[in-house]
């Protein structure tokens, strides 16, 4: 019976070139996240069923790719019709990473400057840029309530923008505390407000008309719908004036968030965050600042994350502040392979060739060659070389071979 | 409902020191087999389970774990009694590189020289250095039939160790051909030549005398087992003797071994290869030489390979010559830590600790000045000063901070 050679629906297989790039854009992830003092660390793929299905993931809870028990547990399970599965492939870093707190934060630094790369997995319906195993990149902050957490990651993240070339891209700044002042001073009920927020995140797309229909639509009273699509679209984006319109604790979060602009700004070259009254962010365990990074010319995010101050509390019992970003890594290596960017090589590639007739002793001199050149610096590919040597150089020379040496018997011809 | 902690039974978490390592180990890895001109690829974590259970997976297909179908295709598999599973975890490199060439050979190099380091799963039982998510790192070459692939992975492998620090290990190295030869020279039935081996290969445990006793208890003829057991127990591992009287072609296999062993030792600095006529490779895919690599005073190989031609076939239909070697991440990790291998580290670390108390202006100048030093190449780590500061210094002092400056109201301090 023949194999099945396409891979998994939704998944990829990564040719070279692809994962040059990839690995590229890893390295200078670590690079610049280890220089702003965040310690890698790795969690495992499968995590407990319970875990990923303790309505910490929202949506993506629906997307869960399940395992199934082994061995006697299973049967006993299919006997007696009970659960199949007892863990599933995680959806996201951020349940783990709280397990993982959970379980060592008596080992680990205070506060706590997580940095994960790692693949997740999705069984979403697969489209352009869209894959069912996709790697993240998360940084988070456990264990600091002040706002030197927000300004580290939102430094760091947009560190890493500029590091790969791009300039292109605002980070979009909100705080979940204004949305939900606003919504309670208009009077919404509070079990409505994340169907109310939803609504309002299309705010660019509907306009406020299109918000405004659809609140009513939903059910919430007339009145309150009016006072809050009035605030929204009075403010025209002034922190200053919006907070002024929600009043009580408003302006003090829109100082603490001002604060952070200011900072973040003088890090980054004068380049400010941008308040967005209108910036909701889907996860609901969100409790303050929120933040997400827009590129031009693309229409979704490329990164965003925010304060999650009670998610911890799950594992522990007890809140922990906490607060994470997340940089779109499959939409960067996106970015950069549609700009026709080439990862930069450093140093010589020389390819040795192999005659089939070569003799003993021209194989051991070709290979010290090698080891000789290798240990200057150089990358040196030793192989046999093949009966259509014109294409196998082309492929080589695609691969940025540019020195060739063919050894044969009792010889040695550079070409 | 409190969330469980634990990682799943047999995974890990890791620690950030722990993290550090193994991204050291792997860093090294992908530079040393990269100057050799292997190219990084990757294939996804999840795979047909048509493919896995193919048969060339061995005792491994006893250990996967499956994944559920999804949707409306579990609901009609629940209610027809059929298949629930239609996927599972890769348990090696081996099965998803052979369908990834299948899939993508026309746009790689030729011969193709693949680098693969990712997770693989087995539901094995857990013990100590065997763990049910661990890291392969496997190089290949495929399209290649000459010993030159031998010679490259090899060389490359050992290379690797050396760069690690590595200098008591030693290479064995066989042929699947001269056991099979030895075999039926002797009058072995050729449908007991796997069961056969798997019990020679216990020849440095159980002695000449223990393997005559198992193959007899087989049910292998007495005349035979004493020809075979005579010819391993006389030729005291010299390989011309070996192959002279096993006879045949076995002494033209034994000239390319050797000459590998040449290569190899020219290369290494004279660090040749041994040859080992009872190493056996658990895989039954061999078709030809098989290799380890033996460390002093661990009782495991830390890495194996062989040539496996017709492995390829059963993706394309077409056979293709290949070889492949993979090296024991995790033992090799394992044997690091165990040595108190410590991470070079390089540059400056400096922590700046913001007080409760500290202005806007004083906070802008210690990310600006942050930027600066990490500009310069320095590691800078920007956080709040804990009450505990005592606490946080010393584990900051662990982390491999050594300078320290507290940003307060208006005042900045070195310590």
């Amino acid at each position: 019976m023949k194999l099945i050679k396409t891979p998994v629906k939704g998944m990829n297989d990564y040719l070279p070139r692809e994962t040059a790039l990839r690995d590229y854009v890893q390295s200078l992830i670590v690079r610049e996240y280890s220089a702003a003092g965040f310690c890698r660390i790795e969690t495992p793929a499968v995590e407990h069923i319970e875990n990923l299905t303790g309505k910490n993931g929202g949506d993506n809870e629906k997307l869960i790719f399940r395992i199934m028990k082994r061995g006697e547990e299973l049967s006993r399970a299919e006997q007696s019709g009970g659960e199949l599965c007892d863990s599933g492939l995680r959806y996201d870093l951020t349940v783990p990473l709280c397990r993982y707190y959970a379980a060592n934060s008596s080992r680990l630094p205070a506060p706590f400057m997580a940095m994960q790369i790692g693949s997740v997995w999705r069984a979403d319906r697969p489209q352009k840029g869209r894959f069912r195993q996709f790697t993240q990149c998360d940084i988070d902050i456990l264990g600091d309530a002040s706002s030197q957490a927000e300004i580290t990651l939102i430094t760091a993240t947009t560190g890493v923008l500029r590091k790969l070339g791009f300039d292109n891209f605002t980070v979009r700044i909100n705080d979940r505390r204004l949305l939900k002042l606003c919504a309670a001073g208009c009077g919404f009920p509070e079990d409505r407000f994340d169907q109310a927020f939803v609504i309002l995140d299309k705010m660019d797309k509907i306009g406020a008309d299109g918000v405004r229909g659809e609140l009513v639509l939903a059910g919430i009273g007339e009145q309150a719908v009016d006072s809050f699509v009035g605030i929204y679209s009075g403010c025209s984006g002034d922190l200053d004036a919006f907070a002024a319109s929600v009043g009580g604790e408003a302006p003090d979060i829109a100082a603490g968030l001002c604060r952070i602009c200011d900072s973040v700004g003088a890090a980054c070259g004068g380049k400010r965050p941008v308040f967005d009254p209108t910036l909701v962010r889907g996860m609901s365990y969100y409790t303050g600042t929120i933040f997400e990074i827009a590129m031009d010319g693309y229409g979704y995010s490329v990164g965003g994350g925010g304060r999650y101050d009670r998610l911890l509390g799950k594992f522990t019992g007890q809140d922990v502040p906490a607060c994470g970003f997340s940089l779109g890594f499959e939409r960067i290596v996106g970015a950069l392979a549609d700009s026709g960017f080439r990862v930069p090589s450093s140093g010589v590639s020389a390819a040795f060739l192999a005659e089939k007739d070569i003799d003993g002793d021209t194989e051991i001199r070709m290979y010290k060659d090698a080891e000789r050149l290798r240990a200057e610096g150089s990358r040196v590919l030793v192989t046999s070389k093949m009966k259509n040597f014109a294409f196998q150089k082309a492929k080589l020379d695609e691969e940025g071979y540019t020195e060739y040496r063919i050894y044969g018997k009792d010889s040695v011809r550079k070409i």
